[in-house]
């Protein structure tokens, strides 16, 4: 696909997006995506057609990576006008206008603006670490996609309940620590929890990340889908990995 | 470990438990461990003293491979009168009359017997299927083990919350399908899921089992422990199960 020129700030640089034919503009010092987002994009079921909506959508990442998966019409909403401009952007350097549409708006209030149950498909990279945790001084922006400063676990999963529709599909990527309770909000919010994968660094390694994916108002049957052990015996990627990144199989 | 001679009826035979040293009667008709009690057995973080229960505890064999990890006294609860009797003999067999009781009881009721909050271990492997599910000829030993017949999750849930003391382990083996359900239920009786490993035929297979450890009024932290693969590319049990069911890394 052919790219569109866009302004490019100080710090930012523009990447290619894995082997997707795509480019993406990412900044260490706003927000540069991570393998929790390319997974969440992977593991998720996208409906052919219809309506997607993406919270926390940072630089967009996740609907660039859905609009090759999906004809669906996909929303980006988060609540950092600097990410929210970044992200259109990327629609714009794409062109994937007609495609994806970025929205500022906080996503415990995103629902009065769209209507609830209108979406066939949400998925969301939500920030992980409670508020006050980790580097004190890192900036802003940076801060407030990781922990959860602007909303908490279950704002999230509650505006992910609103969003679905009947039988749409949810899917969350997040630390196995937080297992438990993703499943216990689910469930509160009339989502079931249907499809989960475990992410393990090495195969003698405890997980380090979780992808589970819920149906709205579905009935309860969970299936944990085989591992995914990300570097083998040989401290190289998996074949898995290998094709998400570099298209091949090593 | 010196056995001691126990009548043993038709149908009945007496096998050697792994390599752990112990006897087991058991009968095809009646009740035959699986590889599900053993790794429970080896799953759960055992006291070093104090007392342990295992719920459902057909013809003991949990009790008797955790006398071989813990000097706690050990409880059996088991509601069917004829494993009860087994697992009797399986412990006058093994001469661990000293260590190992083994109780005929309702897991609901029993409780009024022990009290609340006494046990700091309680491990239990319970019927997995729906009542009505599956072979209408099997017997009704069998059916009692395997299908929610005479409990269901909730209730051996709700047992285990009752028998834990505060800051006890409750360890659970069960299908992944009800992963959803057993952290809704641990959390509703007040237990919180810490540790869970996940059990795949093959590396490429979904998991068919899970095991999940919780403590009485814990707080919140999961961990997912390295996936469990029982076979190799070879076709062969991995080292795990090898050491287990014959003492030795193949």
């Amino acid at each position: 696909m052919e790219q569109t020129k866009v302004p490019i700030y100080s710090s930012e640089r523009i990447d290619d997006l894995l082997n997707q034919n795509l480019k993406i503009i990412q900044s260490e010092e706003v927000f540069s995506f991570s393998v929790d987002a390319v997974l969440l994009s992977r593991f998720c079921s996208v409906p052919v057609r219809g309506r997607i909506v993406d919270l926390c959508s940072g630089n967009g990442v996740i609907p660039l990576l859905l609009s090759v998966r999906s004809k669906a019409h996909i929303t980006g909403v988060e609540i950092q006008e600097r990410l929210v401009e970044m992200a259109r952007r990327n629609v714009r350097l794409n062109r994937l206008e007609e495609r994806i549409e970025i929205v500022h708006e906080d996503l415990k209030q995103y629902h009065l603006q769209s209507g609830y149950g209108q979406f066939d498909l949400v998925t969301v990279n939500p920030p992980y670490l409670p508020p006050g945790s980790g580097d004190r001084n890192m900036n802003e922006h940076v801060a407030i996609a990781r922990h959860e400063i602007k909303c908490t676990l279950e704002d999230v999963i509650a505006a992910c309940g609103r969003l679905a529709k009947s039988g749409g599909k949810v899917a969350i990527v997040h630390r196995p620590s937080r297992l438990a309770d993703i499943c216990t909000y689910m469930r509160k919010y009339k989502m079931e929890p249907k499809r989960i994968r475990l992410v393990h660094p090495k195969k003698e390694a405890e997980a380090n990340m979780v992808l589970i994916e819920a149906i709205r108002d579905g009935k309860p049957d969970l299936r944990v889908l085989p591992p995914l052990i990300v570097y083998n015996d040989q401290q190289q990627y998996c074949d898995e990995l290998m094709e998400i990144y570099y298209g091949n199989k090593g």
